[in-house]
């Protein structure tokens, strides 16, 4: 991160704030909330919904297609089978999901110390995940590659204020589309040491990245550890297809989590009501969690919600608008009250650059993400224009805001020294704080401080270019990544990784699809 | 507004829009909130803030200078006075304040429409106050003029989005100080009819307001209603002066209301920390509305709290930071247990240019700001640089967030067609809902829409100039002021306004100070 207003008064205080952020970093593998989260319905309503998810679930039900085995599973556990159609009498799936899906778990690092909790009251952030381009100030915007993957997975492996490495941090678009998932993981494994997310493309990819795991862990260590995190997405509305349930299937078995997560565009995959796409999320959601369950008794799962609304007129998505965070505030409850994990949020715009657009919008993402009390946060920075695309300063400015965060989540100091009545009773009207004892010994960390912002006066910031704060960001990142270096690793496992790579690659025949 | 992605296709939408929007401006006069607010302290912690207050209250006092008549009020209401210095014994001030202060009152404007209710659950937002300097993307920052005053009135009329005219949108330079109020004042009065806020620089300046306002409203009418506001700051800490002093009396005697507001820089104005700048703002802002009541019991006070971070390296104010808006829900529920009217918030930042730090700074204070429950919000469009520019883009900028609030306000719609349950028994599995019944009949109100945000794909945006926020709105601020068109007033008023404003201009020299 660089230090903007400070910066001209020489490294040694930037670098003993680049230590303090370190020493963050390992004592905060994650955030821990204080604050009870915001409500916007009662306990009647919630349930109104629920019991409406129920109706849909038992009227219309879901479509399980080209998954025969799913159908077999439901109709086990006592869920009617038509076709492809399984519904399920009123409770279900919440009882099967309640009976066995943990509410929270602990997805592993290879460094025990960036171990997260997913679930109670823990937040975990990760970077963007799925966009095809990237852009970046010098070279605008173009298809993402390999190299642009591995850099994402170092920024992230370099920030204190991601706890996560995420998955497809951009789609590697020079890399075949049958193969590309092997540098992919391989470059989560390498290139940093927090946990990460694996390939959902295929099921297959999805036993790749379970083999590879076991390379990393150990075998035996998969089957009563949590490593690999991973997104499966209904096909809304009302549908699972077989690559989501393959994958998932192959994840949930190896005793691997799933974010099972309805991508709702509000009056195209729903209703165009909050309500309305609230309760086809958790019906949804519900029967994915359900065949997780299934499948395994007791793997990890996690409800997720990404709703956007949609452009009326062009029927574009639209972000940071109050609809959605509608919708965040109520799945959050919705998930709490069912006793699972919960997932969304992030810092979400539509905007093609990181403009003030995409600022208003990602903040109004991230403060319901927040105070709703989301567990994952995927997509918490380098999101631009609607996930389409991974900015380089875009990820730097969410990744500033993420730190913010860490300093809001512990909430109102309530101490005698937060209380700061005996610094109040000694001061005389008029005088100022500045050089009050109470004031020396809370200076270091008395208020949580932007690394991108520019608070210096309007002279000064335009002595030194009138810098805007992408110009700013740009520097940031150029300077993290040429001080990068990668976490050690036990190089028999490496090899090892590599040669399961060379081999698999060798094996058949380079496919965009 | 601009309309953005549609822009293409025609006039007649974007009148049509306008329509709605100018029809919506009529309904809602201010904003109604309907969610319970945030709440980040429970009543033992705030019962203790509110002890700490007293304790400050009592032992150290609140020095009144240069105002001899506050000593005296003061005294006769039982407290001890020792020169300038005034302690209030326990309870006293909340006493006289709780005793009189309205929880709740009406500001009339000379439109009824646009009367506002300050107090409760309604939230009033006015544009930004006080800026020596403005900002647009084709002139960059210069001092601000009475054109630009007048400009910025003309805006505030002009959307539906903003409440209240404001007090000094920006100061009008190129007038002399001693008289630019009388210009200020008219252009409030001429260019808008919605309520407005008075001259507080000196305790005359406030009663030429006071004259204007009788010559506009009649002069029985002020001692029944409301209609000027004005903004009394605090010389933190633990000082009013003599003359925010007079200026408050002038209007409280009249019956007009004061907002009551310690403006703390936290660490240089009060201690660095959440719990220390709340205990101290209440201090103050008791002992001052107290002196209010004790001019005029039962005139309008409003608890004011104007609360940034500082920058410990620079001495820098930061905003948009987590304990600012840590503090400003601590006073909102301070506010709500006193039973007065709360005034915080704003699109607020340390960014000289409308740049995505502006936004997120200026979004991560609108957030708590809505959700702590402010019932006025200066300062909601507009703020550039820690409020020393006022910017024509962040004004536009701002003000789509504040449409977006409008459309959170109402929280979430549990109607049966909220519910949409019909709509989703209705649908089939796999079937988009773009063509359903119920979306169709919800697709002119289903989701909030900026008029700003750019939601077309990357392509249209790039065809259509690449533009980002800042010239967007560069275009529709113009399109406003070329299309505004000025209330009417009886001419007779006009008339005497005009000569009002004349004769007292002749009756003594300019003077710039």
């Amino acid at each position: 991160m660089t230090e903007t207003t400070g910066g001209r008064r020489g490294g040694g205080r930037a670098a003993r704030r680049a230590a303090r952020a370190e020493a963050s970093a390992v004592s905060v593998p994650y955030i821990t909330r204080t604050l009870k989260p915001f409500e916007v319905l009662d306990d009647e309503q919630l349930s109104l919904i629920e019991s409406n998810a129920d109706t849909l679930l038992e009227q219309v039900g879901i479509d399980f297609r080209g998954y025969p085995e799913a159908l077999t599973l439901f109709a086990g556990a006592g869920a009617e089978v038509d076709g492809e159609r399984v519904r399920f009498p009123r409770g279900l799936a919440r009882h099967i999901v309640q009976a066995t899906a943990p509410t929270q778990f602990t997805q592993v690092a290879r460094n025990p110390a960036h171990n997260v909790e997913i679930g109670g009251t823990s937040t975990v952030f990760a970077p963007a995940y799925g966009s095809p381009f990237v852009r970046d100030l010098d070279g605008g915007r173009r298809y993402g590659t390999i190299e642009d993957f591995r850099n994402f997975v170092k920024l992230t492996y370099m920030t204190p204020f991601l706890h996560h490495s995420g998955g497809t941090v951009c789609e590697p678009v020079d890399l075949p589309v049958n193969k590309r998932h092997y540098d992919m993981v391989y470059a989560h494994m390498r290139y940093s040491d927090k946990p990460f997310m694996g390939s959902v493309t295929h099921p297959l990819r999805a036993e790749d990245t379970v083999s590879m795991a076991r390379i990393l862990f150990g075998a035996d260590f998969l089957e009563e550890h949590t490593v690999i995190l991973s997104l499966a997405n209904a096909n809304s509305p009302m549908v699972w297809d077989a690559t989501m349930l393959g994958a998932a299937k192959a994840y949930a078995e190896a005793n691997q989590a799933v974010l099972i997560t309805p991508f709702i565009l509000a009056g195209a995959m729903s209703p165009a009501t909050v309500v309305g796409a609230a309760t086809q999320t958790l019906a949804e959601s519900l029967a994915g969690m359900a065949f997780c369950q299934l499948v395994r008794p007791g793997a990890p799962v996690v409800l997720g919600s990404f709703a956007s609304s949609m452009s009326m007129q062009s029927g574009a998505p639209t972000f940071g608008t109050p609809e959605p965070a509608l919708i965040l505030y109520v799945m959050a409850a919705l998930a709490r009250r069912l006793g699972v994990p919960f997932r969304s949020g992030g810092g979400l715009t539509a905007s093609k650059i990181a403009d003030a657009q995409a600022a208003y919008e990602s903040a109004n993402t991230m403060q319901p993400t927040m105070l709703g009390g989301v567990n994952f946060v995927l997509h918490t920075a380098g999101w631009l224009e609607g996930g389409l695309t991974m900015g380089y300063e875009k990820f730097i400015l969410d990744v500033d805001q993420a730190a913010g965060w860490h300093a809001f989540a512990p909430g109102v100091d309530m101490s005698p020294n937060g209380q700061a009545i005996d610094a109040l009773l000694s001061n005389d009207p008029g005088t100022h704080f500045l050089g009050h004892p109470h004031t020396l010994a809370n200076f270091e960390r008395a208020f949580w401080r932007s690394t991108n912002a520019d608070n210096s006066s309007f002279e000064q910031w335009d002595l030194e270019g009138a810098r805007d704060a992408n110009v700013r960001a740009n520097e940031t990142w150029k300077r993290m990544l040429a001080e990068y270096e990668p976490p050690p690793i036990d190089e028999t496992v490496d090899e090892e990784l590599r040669e399961f790579i060379e081999r698999k690659k060798a094996s058949f025949p380079d496919a965009n699809g």
